[in-house]
């Protein structure tokens, strides 16, 4: 290679870090993936193997010793990402780390310290404010085109339920699934939540309820500045992911439709119809996924602020968590009882 | 004419008064307006002569002594509608009442006692039932196109708040307009709501905020089976009448867009687009104004019963007394609280 | 009635007759609908029962005797047309006639002689003019929205082809139903053709084929401005009845979608759909009925020009006759050499 | 690299070289472009950091004697592809060449009988086939989801005019823009086209005319079995790059929508609008480039028929040849009289 790369290296090998990996190694000329690190050494291996990245390991204290590489993707499982933080930023590497950093605040803050005292560049993985539709309604509101914002709604529902097995590990749909509709509705606004009413149930599985959790919910978000906010989940739209938001201002509201496969209207003598909608949230966010590492990319070779902070890691799990006291408590919680 | 025709007689020559008018001179041939009163004397003699009505009276009593008519359609103003059913049911008359019959309970009741006790027919003025998409949308519902519903959401924005002084009259925006989408939302899910929580604030307009109203505002609701649903309403949305409903179910979701006086899409260098919504909601309900009176003429022409009855006309006044309830105390309002 | 209506004779009272009479009964109060006349007397009766038309006849020259008619609607079949518009004018009453005027240049041009003669006003039936779609797209060329047009494209499928017996009168698809396109091609572009190509065929029913006529057609139409019109016909599109225009011009372009019963989406596991378009030209076109007439109405009492011409019943059939040959010879022909 | 990749060079390296320079590199690991060659070395060398190529050239006989080279892309101007196919069948290389492959017939059919002789595979790049909205039109015509194909409607505008300069090399509209169309044609309908009437004029720039191009057309296909196909070009849509298709069958029809964006709609109180579709072919069909190259790469790798023949290259060349001589003669012209 005869140009200047930045060096990354990879520390996870799962669904996501694949889709990092080969983001970095196709699609992100000013990056170099340098080195992957999984404890499943094989799929470490096939990582590298497709995307050309010459050094593997099972081990990621390779990747943090390795002095040759500035930055590293955290992909690894939730309940690492917090530790690993604290060792990346030890280990002087600029870090992106995959939601949520921890689904406790302790731990998210001890992080945060570590990132802080070390000050090294961290960055989160909300991808979705890098998807053109939620980026487009951002600008709507940001330059004014639909007036002064009072109401969002976003609706966010998932094909189908996780598994079970993981559905008991995941902190709950709001820490799991409604976070990123938490820093959604914080981008898309930007201002505040200072209250949440949580109206939840378990209406598609009654497993998910036995498991503790729900699986569908309406969250209702009162901003600082007077807009009120609702969020629309449901861990099963059998037609597909639906992933839309809308925001009515004083001079008018900008709405997005969902992202289909193609643009084709089939009409029959039974109906007018057109193919389901993207269904997996890896082709509906695809660019959205290249464009965040891009911009991690940018930010530490051009020694640039993050778009995406420590602190918007840290607000969606606060948020999450009065979500949930909401509901238990049958009530309007306000962030502040939380943290 | 040489057919059998229900005889109508029309209180009230304002706005509503007028449209149901030329619907029973023009549009549906088994009735026949045969009389109109109005205090404003000359508001009726318009509406007469207009419609080719035989009997014009400033005096309402003047139509309920009137022994040729079969049923009355009240359409005076809100205030009076208690005490003119109560009259209208002794007199015999069957009632066609516009929302809301009162704002208050107790007269609500007196009246359906009263119509019980004389043993004629009440419909109340939900029109909105009537329309084709939101009855699509109850279609849908009812025949388990969707599933098991999970979730509604209803979309009700004004294109602009109504005069203050309206404002001051009108028992509040939950008893004026939200009433409206609590009924809808009991028709499209087809069962009781038992708790409401509110958020709303006064972002259109701080004079309405002066007059003790709200402008913005959701309404969440729980409904008995377990049906999560929110209603959206804004007082002035610029763009125009919005009114759209979603139903989501475990097979499959209903939505409704808004309609539009066209179906032409103009590309130019600068966007494409389509002219405004239907603004004005005698253009955007016309039908189903037509079809409600239509359907009372139905009822009492054959003896059947009516669509919308009195429980219905009085229950989305609970809904609004626990929507106000749930704002002024800041926490979700079983409706067992209020009545 | 205690006001001064347009008395009106109505002749011919099959379905679009009947729909004729229904306007005036019941929208249109400044007219009257006096008389009703048919060869098929019980059909007439049936007719003047539903709209409260107070003369019955089976003879037409009952109307057109009845000095208390100022204008008649001949609603009769086509080879009645020519004659009854030119009896119509001798006895002084303004006509509004369906289209086609009749088939052959001929009878057209002693028709609108003895229009021209007596001093009547004469309407063609030519109602998707009325229509809010195409009303649109010819305000987007008049106004010049769209800028200087360069194309037009027409598409006009039926749902299901007449039945045999109707193709073998018809005069054939450019004469039955292009026609309609025909105008609307001059009516939206606003200046005239000079020359049509015709590609054609029987791929719907060969038996529409062995009765002479084709089933499928595209007409290229040249105008004399330069703009290049395509029409789309079919005499089957299964999926409903497909009516949609295009303009493209250098500032832009126009396109209007078809009309729905509801404006509802349903997604489920197999699709996003919607109910099939308006099916039956009287729904998809029931405002342009009533518009019409309207027209009609308020041009004779207004004594103002009709909307329609004769000279625009004329040249829709000169163009049909130059589709045909056109498609006969295989070869662009120019309308100077038909007539 | 630890993989084997099928090696190939790159002549040309303008804009589609770049683009297919740029695939080879990130986005089909299956392939690794060797070397580049343009007459203009700093392009080429442009290219080759840009895309990690090691080899970079002015001369493309550096490419076609590198034994280490199984498959070349032609890229470069349209004069030089004819020569450069045959002297790279002739260098045992399996071709991708650019359209047109020549704009004469002679040219062509040499070109072809070198790719037959040397038993090498030649695909041509109608990279429009492989969109998945085109895609998903053929598959609807080759599944019978419509039925037997009766109509095809083309649209194809392109934003704005190429440079003047250009279009008097171009081989006019027919051979530069429309072969596009004329491929697509063939391809969603599966059959070949009989006789084609061209109806063109200049409407956009009269320096067009001078030149002796057009710069507006509909293209009338008449195919083998009986579908009648139109095509509509425009050098100009000023809202942007107008790519659509529909096909009307006896069980249906299925129609294309451009491509935006994103899916955001804003409402104001002026109108209902969405950004401008797609404006530059690079970014409307990014897709189908890379899937184009990714076919030929399994092709060539697999041993496999390529998807986009040198007969798919010739035919359109035909049929542009065939719609101009139709323009000139203003009469339907049989492809037979051409070739």
């Amino acid at each position: 290679m005869n140009r200047q790369r930045l060096n990354i290296g990879i520390i996870g090998a799962g669904r996501i870090g694949r889709v990092h990996a080969e983001t970095l190694a196709f699609r992100v000329p000013e990056a170099f993936p340098m080195a992957v690190a999984d404890v499943n050494h094989e799929a470490a291996a096939a990582v590298a193997d497709r995307c050309g990245i010459p050094k593997v390991s099972a081990d990621y204290r390779d990747v943090l010793n390795d002095s040759s590489i500035q930055a590293v993707l955290i992909c690894s499982s939730t309940a690492t990402h917090a530790d690993l933080v604290v060792e990346a930023a030890a280990a002087g590497k600029h870090i992106f780390c995959e939601k949520p950093v921890d689904l406790t605040l302790a731990r998210i803050d001890k992080a945060l310290a570590a990132v802080s005292k070390a000050g090294v560049k961290l960055q989160i993985g909300f991808n979705r404010r890098f998807d053109a539709n939620f980026a487009r309604v951002r600008q709507a509101v940001a330059s004014g085109e639909v007036g002064t914002p009072h109401r969002l709604h976003i609706i966010s529902r998932d094909p189908a339920p996780p598994p079970l097995a993981y559905v008991k590990v995941s902190g709950g749909m709001f820490l799991d699934m409604t976070i990123h509709d938490f820093d959604m509705a914080r981008f898309l606004i930007g201002d505040e939540v200072e209250e949440v009413y949580t109206a939840a149930g378990v209406l598609v599985d009654p497993e998910i309820g036995k498991a503790g959790d729900v699986d569908t919910a309406v969250i209702v978000l009162r901003f600082r500045n007077g807009v009120i906010g609702t969020i629309d989940n449901s861990r099963r739209a059998v037609y597909g992911y639906d992933q839309r938001a809308e925001v009515l201002g004083d001079k008018g509201s900008i709405a997005t439709a969902n992202c289909y496969p193609n643009q084709a209207t089939v009409s029959t003598a039974e109906s007018v119809r057109r193919d389901l909608p993207l269904n997996f949230f890896m082709d509906r966010y695809t660019e959205s996924f290249a464009s965040e590492i891009r911009a991690f990319v940018e930010a530490v070779a051009g020694d640039k602020p993050v778009p995406v902070t420590g602190a918007d890691g840290r607000i969606p799990v606060v948020m999450g968590l009065a979500a949930r006291k909401s509901y238990d408590e049958r009530r309007p919680v306000r962030l502040s009882e939380i943290a």
